[in-house]
């Protein structure tokens, strides 16, 4: 059983999703189709970039996962497989894979430039390579077809980058992280994981690690929604693995006027740096 | 082939869903998940409860049901594994089976506190159950793992119910009902089904039947929409078996101003009963 | 492998879909069911209508093709199987098929009234035929029940059919067309096709054809989005094989004002024309 997930902006109303799924049944009757979601803003790339890593890995070995969000489609831009050990992705080379890459040792990954004709429904438009490359590729890849027949390899070096913002240490010792993603119950996800925390405070004090969002500064990590009471906002390490900042029975996002984009600050908790701090 | 529905208010625009889905399928690639819906109101355990006996009698037998809709992750509320004849359900003991559980006989009713972390995702998560706990654990359900692998059975008395508002007669002699939902057409689904109006008026005129809700009275219950001429209110037996209000062509909730939670009132149209009505 | 595609005004926040999904599973556990859309506006069946033809030819043969825009049910309205080469359709007779039918000779064409209550759920509802009759019918015939047993054949002429407005040529020697769907992007799907302009326009000039939308008059067709500078109108051929209006890196309905149901006009672009143009 063959799986092919699919992540795009295209929304649900229209039926290009239907249309993308009846192109790969074509080819492959058998394949399973996960959606994962149509509602990446439109032409939203980099938030379709963050969302990547955060489902593909729970997926088993030899899963497809086609990624359409291509406001380059009809130009020049190129139309990338890549292949990790257990996954491979179909998506145009504007960066949504950015983040992929940078999880993976290159001697890991092999990124082929698809430019095999023979794999694409023709004619191929200028405006649906939804339909015209990316579902039909994705269904001979699910059939075993190698990545390498569908073009010529290249070098991580030669695919699109995005440059995301990092976490940073401010001249007064605290550290700004950026809001990633606001999920549905207005969790704000950060990017900045525990590690990161500690790479730059080694001596973190996490009863009393302060993190400053919108106007309020919240202290400490819980383990879970229910370790403050209803309505408070908290922090704890996300199902992603990063922080989440939220609010027990609430939403973040609401309580603190954050969204994607925005950024907050963290401090050490540690008395020892308290000029800093 | 085992069938998986899925019942969240995880929303589509998240990848929740389809991490749901990777973890089911990563223990049987076989699974055919069916979503029923995810967008119930965040954490709204009443709503998912009276949407459960909605559609779970209309699948196969051997169906894996999995509610989510889970405000206490992570706080010390149990998972439940329920067996009916027919239906396994997996969900938050928080009340979102009460109705299902209220359909049954306790005889036929199988109830089991699920503890056995041998059938989780490692590590558990304090925020994603939904991947670590109720994916997995009804991903082995329908491989064929009996309920009482999970874990320990327990009565039906120590499970959580929602006092849910029942049908009550006015001192006035009317019987007053709840509109129980709403849907996308704007019919108001109610829970006083014919049974419940015999009950309370054995003496019932059908045709001179009146329904007080908002601001009008509708007299009689017909067969079909088409009953009354475009844009006028009914009453009607709906699909779920319970009186329905509608509005032919249009939406009975904008004509009468009603949502989920409001009441309205029954008198029986029997002349005998006048002086009550 | 059967496949059995849906296209409803259910929504999918109530859960009318996922009922009719487990009816056909218990029907035909094998059924691979894909979700077109579930959002054609409430009773929308022109929508419905026009989207049809949008996705139907992209599925395998032997697709069993669900459309439930049906303000009629209950009433005496009628329900119809209908067979192309390659594709079944069951569907209430109200003019959702039209545009298919059109699409088609009359012999490639077999058309049933579908009344054998045999393969019907029953109780027959009188609200919700999308699970007592459509969904059922549809498993039937997934399963490879010729469509003459579910009632007599009917000729085409006996169908409900649509009067869709046609493109038309106005006083003033210009083409008035139709805007037929606004899809997520803002793009503006039209009823013409190049087949069409050369019809009017045998003469036609293509690079400096004009099309006059909203106050913005766009001059030639380009062949992708990026032929403009980002934010500027244009007109190609759109992935349906119709003409579209669409802006480069934005929304054509949003700078134009355009919905579905507005018209546009085109002029050839050939100075031979002038008097008329």
């Amino acid at each position: 059983m063959a799986i092919i997930t699919l992540l795009t902006d295209f929304g649900t109303t229209d039926s290009f999703v239907g249309i993308m799924k009846g192109v790969i049944l074509q080819i492959n009757p058998q394949a399973a189709i996960v959606d994962i979601s149509h509602d990446i803003d439109p032409q939203d790339v980099a938030q379709a970039a963050s969302e990547v890593p955060a489902y593909y890995r729970y997926f088993p070995d030899d899963t497809v996962h086609i990624v359409v969000v291509d406001p380059g489609v009809g130009s020049d831009r190129v139309v990338l497989a890549m292949r990790i050990p257990g996954h491979t992705f179909v998506a145009p080379d504007n960066g949504v894979l950015s983040m992929v890459l940078q999880d993976h040792l290159q001697m890991e990954t092999a990124i082929v430039r698809v430019t095999n004709e023979r794999y694409f429904r023709h004619p191929v438009s200028r405006t649906f390579h939804g339909r015209d490359i990316f579902a039909p590729v994705a269904a001979h890849l699910s059939l075993g077809l190698p990545p390498e027949k569908l073009g010529h390899p290249i070098p991580p070096g030669e695919m699109t980058i995005l440059t995301i913002p990092r976490p940073r240490l401010l001249e007064n010792g605290s550290l700004r992280g950026s809001i990633v993603s606001v999920d549905r119950f207005g969790n704000l996800i950060t990017d900045i994981d525990l590690e990161t925390v500690l790479r730059y405070f080694p001596d973190v004090v996490w009863n009393s690690i302060a993190f400053t969002a919108g106007k309020r500064t919240i202290t400490g990590i819980v383990e879970s929604y229910s370790a403050v009471a209803t309505g408070q906002p908290l922090v704890l390490i996300g199902s992603r693995g990063f922080l989440e900042i939220s609010v027990n029975g609430g939403s973040a996002a609401g309580l603190l006027g954050l969204e994607r984009g925005d950024h907050f600050t963290i401090r050490s908790g540690n008395p020892g740096n308290a000029a800093r701090d």
